[in-house]
């Protein structure tokens, strides 16, 4: 097979569709990327004529699990009792080093339990993160935001841990070689916001040069789908708001769009020759494209899609899992955090030893 | 003049247009409503001529000031030296009782700190609140959702009294006597969510009945504009983020529909045929329709009016505000927070005092 081969990791059970919907994204996928390969996590005799139907057989190892995790079911639950699901399979493939990363339509609770217990947290993450991407003005078409719903707190330290995280996915994932940071806040002048986020914009800008990003300060809600920011750096409880504040816009304007177009036969004709301008509409803010919120942070990729993914959108957030894996990010990534928690013992003595700081000071 | 004129204060200084988007708004008001008149503040020389260009000079009592709050001055800066300004006049007709409710233009943190200085806090009020109208599925077309910014904190005490103060202003703003609360959340299950939430659900919960409302409980990002709830309570750094998100979603949506339009010949033909829908849809999300937040809290209501406002929207502005001081909001908003504080009252010495709570617990 040679060593572009690249091996994604599929937990194909947990999603609302089904496992076909999940074997059509693979197959889409496949179809595109001759260099990929799946370990597949589920019901063997469920899995094996789909994979067969699809074309793809050759291109998939199966391993059979009995159980699933639901999307109802809490996460302390599946943490004690879910060694035998096809989320718990997947993952493990990736711990056991049998491929770089895992996509699963599983419930996110679930799913970030389960990982951090199986795949632990890189050396330096006090938290790890959700990375979602966001429609925007970018040349890319997505700006990056984290995190979105990993962890509802995060203090300054963890604010500048996303940051570097939320630089090395732009780098990878999107091949921006100088992303721009910004850290979301109620407002662009200074002396606004929470304290942890006046200590976070001090560290993050003094961490801009040595990592080679450019820091643009704060932004606020507007900002995040506009062309001046790549990635957007929040707690997971303004985050995940954001995020869902923004889908529900987004359905609101859609269904009032469709109930405007249904008003007369005058309008009803207007749709109907509207109708490929609304579809660039759709295509270009549409969340299938957009799929796959990327767990930062541990030793290991972890892609999860919508749990209402359909084979598009799943083969959206295989595409994302493939391209992380081939820049062989999650060691960057790694790399990335260990030099900030080097940096930081360095300069850890100075601030405990208040009686050495004189001395320290000029080093 | 009779029983029912109903005065509006008017800061006619403040805004990014000037005083003569303001005059224009006050006559289209003025137009509608004949019980409206008006206290107008700022510059006289400049106002006079506009008021009678409109005709309204006989509607109006001009109270000249000489200085105008800028839309980027410090709120301190104004509370030290704004006693000249427009937007201060304003208030303090409303401080000495001229009129029920203030309109202004200018810049939110420092209406708001003037607002504090000279209105004082209803007492038993922790923190006042500023209320945003947001497009929605409900009959009136609009929820409404605080804190979206006087404050960034808000404890558990504060979220209830959000709530309430919500309540009153969904009844007396838009006549709903059972309004439908919600409270903003990462998660519906009750196990999600930063402690304070916890708290503040359980209290809110339990005020439900004696206050006649109804607790729908904890609703997330996407549920904002639903027609499930009719008042998001929300601490005010969240509430802002998911305010200038939303905000930041619909200008994305309509950029990128407009380009979608611009596509082709073909799309260029839609788009005119088109137009009335688009139209329709417009005016249903269009947020000069929605303009107004309004600080609850203070004694007097102040009603702050987009800054780039035109005649439409700040004529919007002034409705909202005729409608608040004619059911006598104020007052009623005043009353429902003394309830909350003498039932916490009783309630406090059982409490305090751990020797006592066993004589104090069944009465």
């Amino acid at each position: 097979m040679g060593s572009s081969k690249t091996v994604i990791s599929i937990d194909a059970m947990g999603g609302d569709l089904g496992p076909a919907a999940v074997v059509e994204g693979m197959a889409k996928s496949a179809d595109l990327n001759p260099d990929i390969h799946f370990i597949v996590h589920g019901d063997g005799a469920e899995l094996e004529p789909l994979l067969a139907k699809r074309g793809i057989t050759d291109r998939c190892e199966i391993r059979h699990t009995d159980e699933v995790v639901t999307m109802h079911e809490k996460p302390s639950h599946v943490m004690r009792h879910g060694k035998g699901t096809s989320m718990w399979s997947a993952i493990d493939a990736v711990r056991a080093g049998d491929a770089p990363v895992c996509v699963s339509c599983g419930n996110t609770g679930a799913l970030m339990a389960v990982s951090m217990i199986r795949l632990r947290k890189v050396p330096g993450v006090n938290r790890p993160a959700i990375a979602c991407l966001w429609p925007s003005n970018n040349p890319s078409g997505f700006n990056v935001m984290l995190d979105v719903g990993a962890d509802i707190r995060a203090d300054q330290d963890d604010l500048l841990q996303y940051a570097l995280m939320g630089m090395s996915y732009a780098r990878n994932g999107f091949g921006l070689s100088r992303p721009r940071i910004g850290l979301l806040n109620v407002g662009t002048e200074e002396h606004k916001g929470r304290a942890e986020l006046k200590v976070a914009h001090e560290l993050i800008e003094a961490a801009a040069g040595q990592n080679e990003f450019e820091y643009i300060g704060f932004i606020e809600g507007g900002d995040i789908p506009s062309d001046r920011v790549d990635v957007i750096v929040t707690d997971g409880f303004t985050g995940n708001v954001a995020l869902k504040t923004a889908e529900g816009t987004a359905n609101l304007i859609s269904e009032t769009l469709r109930e405007a177009f249904k008003y007369s036969w005058l309008s009803r004709m207007a749709a109907l020759l509207a109708y490929p301008s609304l579809q660039r509409l759709k295509k270009r803010v549409d969340p299938r494209q957009a799929n796959g919120g990327v767990f930062l942070g541990l030793n290991g990729t972890v892609v999860k899609s919508h749990g209402a993914a359909d084979g598009t959108s799943f083969a959206a957030a295989i595409k994302l899992a493939s391209q992380l894996a081939q820049s062989g990010f999650g060691e960057k990534l790694a790399a990335r955090v260990a030099s900030l928690t080097e940096a930081s013992q360095i300069e850890e003595p100075a601030s405990q030893n208040q009686d050495a700081s004189k001395d320290t000071s000029s080093t």
